[in-house]
């Protein structure tokens, strides 16, 4: 087990109506928010009412800002930034999924910041502090309400990149599962993937031994593979929600990554397809994980055999581990196509001819090779882009 | 799944050599703090030296109360809690185990509250405070590193009551896995028995569904099974020892109980028998825990199945559960025996001649009820205590 620092503040109120109690939890770090959101969902829900009404209960004062989009843009992160220096907000909070609270929390870390937010995307700063964040999830999927994590595509370029810090865990998060009821069947499956991508990243490590968190990982899995399907049969199932809502905040919170590092190859990936063609983040894992499960596979065949048998229940015979270990991968396959997902990248509309532009990218001209189980360089990235699509 | 709120901000330092940082660590909270332990083994294995080295180099002081006994005495914290009013103490630093963390939130509780700290454990105040606490585990076991909990004992009537608070979660703590080299077998035995009894009281719950946090416990129960007969064979085995130490901290940290209630009767009922008898936390609990569990199981034979199946591996026949779920309570006693622990009360010591009068203190003469699973008064404890002393 690697040696590890965890601390995780962030307080979780979780159940039905916590909504609610907004207003009291933003109370006590500021006396005015910047109120962050996407399209109008929330208002025809009447999530916006209510949130407002606890607000204004607290004696909080907010200035709104709307229009995140799914993959979020840095234009709108520097609009909130001016707003929140404007204004004097304490607090920025996101009503949303992981695309408004990844860009509350870019807002947050830009206000105190005297250059370009993007500097520490860009890998060119380390912020001092940041602005207090606080979340109400609509969506069980990103993890970002829990997590150290911000991801923001700049516009110019395309450029799509990660941050992680521990300024911006979340001060406090509300999950309401009967929030996501009204979600479209397609936001269930890609959150599912999402969240099982988070901890499949985690599996593939190199470190020695991991097997208390490997098993937590395995039972994180577990319990998606059991949910997921069932909200999807019926959005109104408020207990497999809050199964698949809670195992979705633990997937990601940095729990399940103590004593080990992770993979992540298959999120940078996922990136450059994302960036170029603003497809879901989790449509993007689902159509490339497997074809890095494939490519991978090689280099660590008996942790493949393991997550097939003790995830998939297929079961291991000694004298030919690897045929588990594929197994295993078309079963998660199987699995995903029976939530609708596509698992190769052509039917997200990806072509062959911008892999060459994606690995360029992603390798920073084959300067860069990223990934910890197995290092993904511009060559190693063209093949696994070239097998998704075949 | 019940609603929740959840948050543990305890800072974990996981690793080797990892108490060189205790003076850092401490020195974020306060200039002065209590060093507290228990009896002479963190001088003669040289922790001692290395902490206060530690505390010098980042110039805190420290005034020191060691004494700690198992089941930690009231006299003892009483006797912190004037040191740390006379000294200004700012922060309670526990090196030791359960007894001496739990001692050292005592302190903390009572050093701010003008009563009698016992106040607190006999429910008759709540606290509004308290010191921070810091802590450096040497036992794998109570899982007190990042509780709310502390459980003290007061000498007149013998005594043994817990407490929980949020205000006792430690500041920090320090986990050196290398630090539990030099226990003794038993002492490994007990922390072994005490870390699966606080996943089985979380285990046996009426709340449903708990499938994710069902998941997440098994998944710890089957840490402990591999990793402690590994440390038990080598003592330095670092890999083992640090599996057995995480789990033992995440098996009580309050993660396993989110959206569930536990039952915890079977920790009452052994806090009747330690008070009298002196016995060892974890010794007690295995020697109850299968006569608690023959005895619930007629309440709900389907999660006595589950368990057996999914932790101990024993096939589910349809038409008969119940025979599963014994033979699941048989591995358990089956384990417990291999690692030299007794599962009955006679090996202990415990005569039957006492047992009324357990029961008699565990239901205050008859008038409380013990347990969320099965409740328990005076005639269930009686009946409990008799199956463990067959």
């Amino acid at each position: 087990m690697d040696d590890f620092v965890f601390k995780n503040p962030t307080k979780i109120i979780f159940g039905k109506g916590a909504e609610s109690k907004v207003g009291a939890e933003a109370r006590e770090s500021a006396s005015k928010v910047l109120l962050h959101f996407g399209g109008g969902s929330i208002k025809k829900t009447g999530l916006y009412d209510r949130v407002v009404a606890s607000l204004k209960a607290s004696g909080v004062a907010f200035v709104e800002l709307g229009g995140v989009e799914p993959n979020p843009h840095l234009g709108l992160v520097k609009k909130g930034i001016e707003i929140c220096r404007k204004e004097k907000i304490g607090l920025v909070l996101a009503v949303g999924g992981g695309s408004a609270i990844d860009s509350a929390k870019a807002i947050a870390l830009g206000v105190p910041y005297a250059g370009d937010v993007w500097d520490f995307y860009a890998g060119n700063a380390e912020p001092a502090e940041a602005l207090p964040v606080g979340t109400i999830l609509t969506i069980p999927a990103a993890g970002s309400e829990a997590s150290t994590g911000t991801v923001i595509t700049k516009e110019e370029g395309l450029l799509k990149r990660g941050f992680n810090s521990e300024l911006i865990y979340p001060r406090f998060s509300i999950l309401n599962p009967e929030l996501a009821f009204t979600l479209p069947p397609e936001q269930i499956a890609y959150g599912a993937a999402d969240i099982m991508s988070h901890l499949l990243e985690r599996y593939f490590t190199n470190s020695r031994p991991v097997e208390f968190t490997d098993r937590l990982i395995e039972a994180t899995l577990k319990t998606v593979i059991d949910a997921a399907p069932r909200v999807l049969a019926n959005r109104g199932d408020y207990d497999s929600m809050a199964e698949l809502m809670w195992a979705g905040t633990i997937a990601h919170n940095n729990l399940l990554n103590t004593g080990r590092v992770g993979d992540w190859a298959t999120h940078d990936l996922e990136h450059e397809v994302s960036a170029i063609y603003n497809v879901a983040h989790g449509a993007g894992l689902a159509a490339l994980f497997p074809s890095w499960m494939r490519f991978a596979l090689p280099h660590d065949p008996l942790r493949f055999a393991q997550i097939a048998n003790r995830v998939w229940g297929i079961e291991l015979v000694p004298k030919d581990l690897e045929r588990a270990a594929h197994r295993g991968i078309q079963a998660l396959e199987a699995f995903w196509t029976s939530l609708g997902l596509a698992t190769r990248l052509g039917p997200l509309g990806v072509k062959d001819d911008r892999v060459a532009e994606m690995a360029e990218k992603l390798s920073a001209k084959g300067t860069r090779k990223t990934g910890n189980f197995v290092k993904i360089g511009r060559a190693e990235a063209e093949a696994i882009y070239r097998l998704a699509l075949r």
